[in-house]
């Protein structure tokens, strides 16, 4: 019987600012990629979060990020090689500390938001995430953009990669998400996205945005939990991917 | 043949900000306790100060400080009990997944300045550093003032105390550090600082303030680094204590 | 017809993070407390409450605090007078120059959390907040704690002095603010908040906890916007005042 | 008898750390571009070298930078417009607080760094920084790489405008300062140095790289000061330029 993971980007409240619905998102996702501090994370935020991923039985990703708090980790930025090594690892470091103290471990990594972006497609950033990893714990699995060149660079250094698509997005028939700036990029309609989703670990291939099939080689789901609407869309597409006769599992 | 371990706070320098002469304290010291980010130390400095710490064989301790890189975690701040040993627990995971990268442990921790100074005699502050210490790794040894109360609580709660002397400063008969704001607070002949300090070793007492004896029972002593005067009289203590006949050896 | 100021924390989203509902508090309140960037506030945001501020007419006050993102500056820390002094100031023009931007100027400052607290009793650190303000601009009005020395201490100084009273908090018979830590401390009773102000603005005084008068001399009162309860209780409150005959008017 | 004026970057201590020797520099140089907080600086260190810029009647420059701290702001950074025009106005109004308090104020902007860098090609962020300028106070000169496109797009969106050279930095023959990158890049010969920049105050060029002219129309010369014989290469290029008969002198 086929199974499937389902992740999301979870501990990412900041002091006094709160953001998702953790206790929620981890009644529905087998992984949870939590913040490190970088882009967004504080401990004491990030401790609660891993205590509930521990007692729920839900894997534990690093959701590393640029350094740039300001700007929740999605700008762009050109750290040095010695840089991003080092922040990369001293990221997963803190997490690897907080979940030891929670009674969890960390399992994979998982970068966020313009570092995820960079490394799918920059070799040289992406071979100072690879390095970080194999630095600190080479058993990490790597978390990286199915169909992006990231997932050959990573495997062909040794390194374990799941490779995940994103449920509420639209692809192209090579595989590749289409960019948020074109029509149609997100999808909102629950029924199709978990059809969609069925329809890609079934079968290997979803239906591409022109009309063809977008081949998608994934492990993992990413659902989105930042809002009570997306928290209800991704209730609704583990119901929907279980009634298909799905087990929803964590890759390790 | 008595041993004593020699201490000093390294890997403070941060990003474009250097300070302090590591490479040179790495050839004095036994145990280098090296800053985790919050109040020092960034992880390309510290990834380079471990390695070389890894190379020369030199004990590795987390210097864990309050969030106040502004401040140089020397103001005195009222974290909560969960902020406090969240940000512990933070700080030793990074540095521990750090001098995992760089071939070496953390294998104690030493608070830093306003932290250092507080918990010696806040038993409330003084219990979240040791909860948070418990909670990520119950054989890592915390470095404490000798002669204050932090001594026998850490003790009490079940975790290994190395106490520490200081170098550079006078006693009281009573075995507390004479306060800075006193007269003759600051030592700076190295040879009567090298005396004192081989008579504490072997005798377990110095000459105090007023002259009389102060009691210290302290396994580590600790030195500065932060010019090249203080780098000097160091190397010229360590120098003293080995004529003497004494070794210089971590206590782990 | 007596007139009466309403102030509100404002401008406190952080990057991703957002907090509170400013567009509809600034249809409320007549001064608004704008966050400067230490505690709570990035430009984008704060530049946005800003040009409301402007076309709404409300006046903006600086509310500086501590240097403690992580912390929301509500933990005590203990700056030296030249730190105090120059986060005070740098906060200060900062506003002043996105408030320029926004076509409005800074007119008064109000210390926030732990900085507010502080300075209500500490004659140091208030002296501090008093030396910046008259080092950058001595217009600027002091927003303080109605009956606590402060008020005394700054205009001694010859500092312009708001005080301000808490709509939802109980006071002792001596005009002070009842601890949180107390029972009864905290109004939720829209009826009984509004009734309690108009009494404190028309006949000095409002009932005490223990039944008697607490005399409070305020020219302005504090009301919260950070959920949906709370900016209807301070829309209730300005209905009230209104209601009652009285004018919410800034004090500049 | 013409007169040049010479710019350095000061203000550059952070906290414990210290930068530079400003009051040195300041004996030197005629501006100083005075660090912002965001790259480095802090307002205790930002004070003491405004003070002491008043007491010489040196005029300072806001130089401002992204905010990466971690990156002294030398790390290339895609803000959006809408954050880089409220960083920059905010770290221009905090140094223009900090100037008042220190009896002068801020007349000119000096990006720093990469933003530096990116703007002197980049229109968007060029026209962000000009719209914050513009902002805030539309009297303040942008100090821009001479013969860039920033010049005149600057001038063009009718700021004023200084073109700076870079004392010890080859340039090639249509005038662009020659890549770090390529030998022969930085000039380190004092009396060399000198020469040059009396040709190009007195001439309107400078000797390229390749044995021919570059034309520099530059009203200003950029010093380094972060190191002894860097200011005293400053000191003797201001010692040439005055026997050569030049008066060194701000431009506002």
């Amino acid at each position: 019987m086929p199974t499937i993971d389902l992740n999301s980007d979870l501990g990412e409240s900041f002091a006094a600012w709160k953001m998702g619905d953790d206790q929620a998102m981890l009644d529905i996702v087998s992984s949870a990629n939590v913040a490190c501090g970088f882009h967004a994370g504080d401990p004491v935020g990030i401790l609660k979060t891993l205590r509930t991923a521990a007692e729920r039985g839900v894997a534990v990703g690093a959701h590393v990020g640029y350094r740039d708090l300001a700007g929740f980790g999605r700008r762009n930025m050109d750290p040095s090689s010695e840089e991003l090594v080092g922040d990369v690892i001293y990221q997963i470091g803190a997490l690897q500390g907080l979940a030891t103290a929670a009674g969890t471990k960390v399992t994979y990594v998982k970068p966020h938001g313009a570092l995820y972006n960079t490394i799918a497609f920059d070799k040289r950033q992406a071979s100072d995430v690879i390095t970080a990893i194999m630095s600190i714990d080479s058993d990490l699995v790597l978390m990286a953009l199915a169909g992006s060149p990231l997932v050959e660079q990573a495997r062909g250094a040794g390194v374990k990669v799941v490779a995940e698509a994103f449920a509420d997005r639209a692809y192209t028939s090579d595989g590749q998400l289409l960019s948020r700036r074109e029509a149609g990029a997100l999808l909102t309609d629950t029924a199709q996205i978990t059809e969609r989703m069925i329809c890609m670990v079934e079968d290997g291939f979803l239906p591409s945005i022109d009309g063809g099939k977008a081949q998608i080689d994934a492990q993992s789901i990413c659902v989105h939990g930042d809002n009570p609407h997306a928290v209800d869309v991704a209730r609704q597409l583990r119901a929907g991917l279980e009634r298909a006769g799905l087990t929803i599992r964590s890759f390790v």
